[in-house]
């Protein structure tokens, strides 16, 4: 599939990579197109990877990946143009993180907001699904980096992105029994809350490399 | 030991009954000393259960449980008087769940504060520990009503109240490997924004005896 990733941070890398290693086409989206994070990015990725403008990747990609970071989502969303979003599956697994104050940062946007929402709200063509941001990125794309079982999240209006959603995470790692849907797209204030949470959890585990199961 | 519970909910009378069947004197509190669900819960409880007023509970405990309401909780511990909460441990148990919009509600006071901190502001001796409110109230008392490992957080700026609480919850069933110490009372806003994931939770786990687990 060809794969737009919108954010050259650790996390766009991650994910970019693990695309491209699955035998995927990935462009990578920045401001612009001279960004050298994309450009080592996609140099050292090989021939799958490549790099552009937040525009270019949009209109490159039959599914995209946000991973930008969340209080700057929307902004780079309205760059790459609403007309390169309508129709795709826009997987969303930014958190909004303000460092502001200090650390710990605040985490989201209050609670009755999220970016997954924000997003879904400015682009109702876009496919949004809110997923992955709940773990540290090197466990997104490997999730046998925290032993035994735990589990990720899916959220989004749409039915069909939903499940094309999981089939990525399959793919990624994760085993179907694990990928809960948790509704709509309203729900992702629930996951981009739950950071705070994640925050302290860190502090616990002294790793970043760890997660939550649901126990019942 | 000598408890004073504030709140004649389903929270209240479940802590308050455990208690009581842990050997411990429990003064219920409410807003008016006629309450009917104390009355009903102190006459179903036994001798070592008694009510009356916030104030009344509050004087009478070494101890204190606030199970009321989380945006209520404010307003019942300035009832019940900083002079009956000085030096004393409170145990914050609470949400701050706003169902003004309708259900699902809002959950908690934003992401830069929560009922915890907010009562530590206020009443500065009192020695607040957040910790309880992540499970449903039978969950809280009875921990294996959710089979297997699944993992309980303190909270809190005074660390002898929180090794108080810590045996509490062991009384209570939680095994001492499985309470997390998330740091001091700004991590309430952790556990408090966790309730918008744990509603979530909720409708997957179709059962509210549900818990989760730190996974590392």
């Amino acid at each position: 599939m060809r794969i737009g990733v919108f954010g050259t941070g650790v996390v766009g890398q991650a994910i970019g990579a693990k695309l491209v290693a699955l035998g995927h086409e990935v462009r990578m989206g920045s401001r612009s197109a001279d960004n050298e994070s994309a450009a080592t990015w996609a140099g050292e990725a090989g021939p799958q990877a490549s790099r552009g403008t937040f525009a270019d990747a949009a209109g490159f990609g039959e599914l995209l990946f946000n991973c930008t970071a969340g209080l700057a989502s929307l902004d780079v969303l309205r760059t790459a143009g609403a007309e390169n979003l309508a129709g795709k599956v826009v997987v969303d697994v930014s958190n909004a993180l303000d460092f502001s104050q200090g650390a710990p940062p605040t985490v989201g946007l209050g609670n009755a907001d999220s970016v997954g929402e924000q997003l879904q709200r400015e682009f109702p063509e876009a496919r949004v699904v809110k997923t992955l941001n709940t773990v540290n990125c090197e466990v997104m794309v490997d999730p046998s980096l925290v032993p035994g079982e735990h589990d990720m999240f899916v959220c989004g209006n749409d039915e069909s992105a939903k499940a094309d959603v999981r089939s990525l995470l399959e793919s990624f790692g994760w085993p179907a029994n694990h990928i809960f849907d948790l509704g709509d797209i309203t729900s992702a204030r629930a996951v981009e809350m739950y950071l705070a949470l994640w925050l302290r959890l860190w502090g616990v585990a002294q790793s970043p490399h760890f997660n939550i199961r649901l126990v019942s």
